[in-house]
């Protein structure tokens, strides 16, 4: 415990007030489980709660960093951040994973590396930490730990929404995807585009923009939509 | 757009600081494609924002409200507080659906009144509320609107696993659902309990607890669990 408290003040400057939050977030409920007599509290209740205060603080961030997105591609790029691969991999970019308690299968299960196990427990830290020291502190772990990477554009190849269709699409064999512009007008300062993109011959999706490109996105995440209902 | 500013001034003493955020929660993506060339922002990036304004905001009254309860009752309790039935009908308590502005097509297709429309509208609102008056506004509103409905355990219904797991298991035809107590242990101040639900004989679920009730809940929560993901 005392091992943990230095690391957190260390990496990221922060001093618990109450040391059992912190001790909560890093407590699975496989050592619960296992010391019952200890009367411990394992970390789930902590990362619900840091769940919706990961969500809150990524949505306004893209709200504010993408005014020209909509709440589709903003949506879209936040489930990208926030999903278990990426947070399980900042929680191990954290050493989170060093700290955590386990009972004695989970550890044999290699329960200290799994993806899920990871993910819980970065939340359930940014649970305790709320709670500890309030919206700000919460805010700031997040900014340095995971929105710096999106200023570094990581995520933005999750965007490419004419690279995903064309994933999409292939899985079901070879396939022939073409865009094509249907109406260009405005003066040149103001234009606005219309694309259509056409899977085999039919049209699939159709997107506006005010360039050819933003029009072609647009349309292909409209195609994307629809193959990925189907 | 005079009218609703008082009646958000009336009816819940806010005034926005830019009105045109008032503006975008109230207008629908239909309105703005039928005036095009007004260049209107329509309610869905706000909608995006106040969506997980919400979440955080009820999450963690739920947290505060219930400290004995799991992360699963909590998630679940949540979820019927932040559905689309729920916040529809909060969207019509609060006249919202009489202050949106529609395409004609939507307008005639009754879009004032469906669920999912108003639904997006409240949260709208919220996501505009909080980008004009911060967090704090954002929290009065929705504990005014929504959470204190909570203390009157208007939601407590949803909170019944015996009774859900009956409804659930009996959409397959008669089913007979049996709680027995395996253990109960401890001194009378600190009894423990463990239930085990039997549904046509087979064991589907156990649970403990502090008192059989709570035990033979937890129980059932599990054979919910089980039976959704069937």
């Amino acid at each position: 415990m005392e091992d943990l408290k230095n690391m957190i003040q260390t990496q990221f400057n922060v001093s618990f007030r109450n040391d059992s939050l912190l001790e909560e977030a890093f407590t699975h409920s496989s050592y619960v489980n296992e010391h019952r007599q200890l009367q411990l509290k394992h970390n789930e209740r902590v990362e619900y709660l840091g769940d919706a205060v990961l969500e809150v603080v990524v949505s306004e961030f893209l709200f504010h960093h993408y005014p020209e997105w909509n709440e589709g591609k903003l949506t879209r790029l936040r489930a990208q951040i926030v999903c278990e691969p990426s947070l399980a991999a900042f929680a191990k970019e954290c050493s989170f994973d060093q700290f955590i308690r386990l009972g004695k299968g989970e550890e044999r299960m290699n329960g200290r590396k799994r993806p899920a196990l990871l993910c819980d427990l970065f939340e359930a830290f940014i649970g305790a930490l709320f709670l500890d020291q309030g919206m700000p502190a919460a805010k700031d772990f997040i900014y340095r730990v995971v929105l710096s990477k999106i200023k570094e554009d990581a995520f933005s190849h999750a965007m490419d929404y004419k690279t995903l269709l064309q994933e999409e699409l292939q899985k079901d064999g070879d396939i022939q995807i073409k865009y094509q512009t249907v109406l260009e007008e405005g003066p040149s300062h103001a234009k606005h585009f219309e694309v259509a993109v056409f899977v085999n011959g039919d049209v699939l999706g159709r997107g506006s923009g005010t360039s050819k490109k933003s029009a072609e996105q647009n349309a292909a995440q409209m195609a994307l939509n629809k193959s990925l209902k189907k």
